[in-house]
């Protein structure tokens, strides 16, 4: 798989004005998601941000997009109704996303899913464990029957989202919740993954467990692209009366 | 199953100006909806119409509603966002919707499912076949396995929704289509049932078979209002702790 | 709800051998079922064991059978290939199917899905935690957000079953392992709900919120009783000639 | 993708006995399947019968075989037990399976789905059309909307299936039935494609999209065999007493 053209979408502000943030990710939590997807499966990679003009997410950016990734915490409400609309719209044409973490509650995830994205949360600095739920799923290529991390936000249930398509990865932590941690959507001709690990204090996208599953995220989630969306048809004629 | 309040939402439009589709429901399509509900179901109905303030479906309609059922055609655009929103909350919150026909295009149901909701149609004044495909799901009950409707509209794939979580009924039409015509979703704590029949200009909702799938739609969709809504939750304290 | 026939179906074999189950369940785990079945929903319920002539399944019990429970640990073998199979049929002719704890293992659900049901365990005498992740559905009626089981054996991912219709409850476990552990499935014209809780040296069957998991779950399986088995038609004539 | 080893299992005895099926498929349905494999996605394929020791599916060919494909019609009980329940294992354990037309009667399918995949039939040499259902799923990867065959029998609902975990086509009949005609099961960690055109008097294999549906189908089945199958584990130490 090469080649793909990758947009990595961060909020990138906790690695600016926090200090404890910025030891973790000095360049920003994008370039570490950016260097293990070159190195990996040798995409092209494109970096946006909120505070450039469009938060980086012009018509054009998106539309040379096969997959876009987006990391998000604090500042949803700073990304303007009409990107996360363009997004939404990009996704139903085709176009892979996957939303990490605290994007459970990013506008352009909540839009596709129609639902809040609430959950339960706290941040405990406790280690948390990812168990694999579908071994055949791409996105699970490679990846052990249970994966430690050693420390990260705790994310539990009840998680408010639609069943998921296919459930790849469920989490366990040590204060006694569990949670729908890894989760495949689609919608319209694009799919959607969502995974929960990263907060950004610790170094989860460091851990080369969660590169394997964020790389075969990749692989699987673009291939929307080869798909043609819909449209609505007035089929003023009927295939069988075009077939006479 | 007694006194469930159920609210008829109608666009009113066509059966005000347009002389075919007065002959057919000369009180509005709500009227006949309405009927049918109380005769056999002996639910407590609410009429509310596009016409209205706040469309008629104020806060303390909605909060009176165990479901709301939905038929629209030609103007969604004319709903409030407003309206559409606090429509979309209430179902998160657990209040049923049973989305008619032309709804798959109306605000609400866009919301709750985040695609298009595009398909193919043609007016052709064609008989149409609705088969059952999950004979136990409680939608289907005293539902045989096919049902012919005289004439209707022609709704066909590729429809654009999300999978849906019950796939209760596939349609057949003579031009060669066919659609996911009976489909459950469940968003939040709230239950939603689209189905698809139901023309303005054809009798459709007087049809025994049709009036026994939307009784039976309205016995299922009403249960989520048992449900528990899904706040965010900062869990300062994890279970494993509160109970040592 | 009144009057179902619910058929218990139990081993029997702990309970008359080992006594420290003999110490939990005095009259065996069924008795206890049968008796909570008769207070909460008014079921008439019937009792069968394994040591009784055709284990106390025959075409007649099954016949009258709404929901058929089944409790099973250590004898699956010893269930014969053609109750087994009887089971099956009637399950896919609409009968409600309850499978308890160990019954992952037994022969009828092992036929239904296909699957080995093998599971990772392990008996340490330690608590569990169901968490509810699907609010609105039947079967969490009445039922908290989470649950604590004071002591039960773990049973814990990777399960393997197909992907379920429904996945109502997941379990978290202080050891480290999670479960899809309350799960519905549809075969046929039958429902089927798999519950893990209840190993037999604990008096898991006797906590209200398990007896209110398991009424509701009663009240869900037995729609299918509604439903119309299928058989393979041979229809010389179609519909649409029918119509004409 | 190149290298697969696919084996390709027929009844082959329509085109022995049968002079109008021997017109259509005079090497059988398994060479032309077999050519268009090597042609189009260079797969190493190999052929197996009914008539074989074994019937051709040895533990040494199953075990090195990454997608099976299956066609039979009307010998499926001259099919072993045995040799039925080794392709379940080798399916529970990873191997792809394709079950073509006739082939949801058959033993290993009926094993892996637990229904009895009854449906509805008529023989009436008619054309049939398959709309694409979600147009984003690798099976339907350069597949059109709507695919028409001029000839082949009617298959149709309801098909006593379970709900399949990706619904991708749907057939369509002149006669006036529906069906889901193109399936997606994951068991175990294998993946199984139910397809339903391919009657054997009719050169259905030949059609350039019906063959890019089956190349797409093994390209997306022998995934399975990345993953690692699960065996029931006694877990002695739990993760968490592991981890201190």
């Amino acid at each position: 798989m090469i080649g793909l053209n990758v947009t990595i979408w961060n909020e990138f502000e906790a690695e600016q004005k926090n200090e404890e943030v910025k030891k973790v990710y000095p360049q920003g939590i994008h370039s570490v998601i950016s260097e293990f997807l070159k190195g990996k499966i040798n995409a092209n990679t494109t970096i946006a941000t909120l505070q450039e003009p469009e938060h980086g997410l012009t018509e054009e950016v998106l539309a040379n997009t096969d997959v876009l990734i987006w990391w998000a915490h604090l500042s949803h409400d700073k990304v303007s109704d009409e990107v996360a609309e363009r997004v939404q719209h990009h996704v139903l044409q085709g176009m892979g996303l996957i939303v990490l973490h605290s994007g459970h509650h990013s506008k352009p995830f909540k839009k596709l899913i129609g639902t809040t994205g609430n959950l339960r949360w706290r941040e405990d600095d406790c280690h948390m464990r990812i168990w694999t739920i579908e071994p055949s799923h791409p996105i699970a290529k490679n990846v052990p029957m249970y994966i430690d991390i050693p420390r990260d936000e705790m994310y539990g249930e009840r998680f408010d989202i639609p069943a998921p398509d296919s459930l790849v990865f469920i989490s366990w932590f040590p204060g006694g919740e569990v949670m729908r941690s890894g989760c495949c959507f689609t919608r319209g001709a694009g799919k959607i993954f969502y995974f929960q690990p990263g907060h950004e204090t610790y170094p989860v996208y460091k851990q080369p467990e969660i590169q394997t599953i964020i790389c075969n995220a990749v692989n699987w989630a673009h291939s929307g692209r080869n798909a043609e969306a819909v449209s609505c048809i007035h089929a003023v004629d009927s295939p069988e009366s075009l077939r006479k």
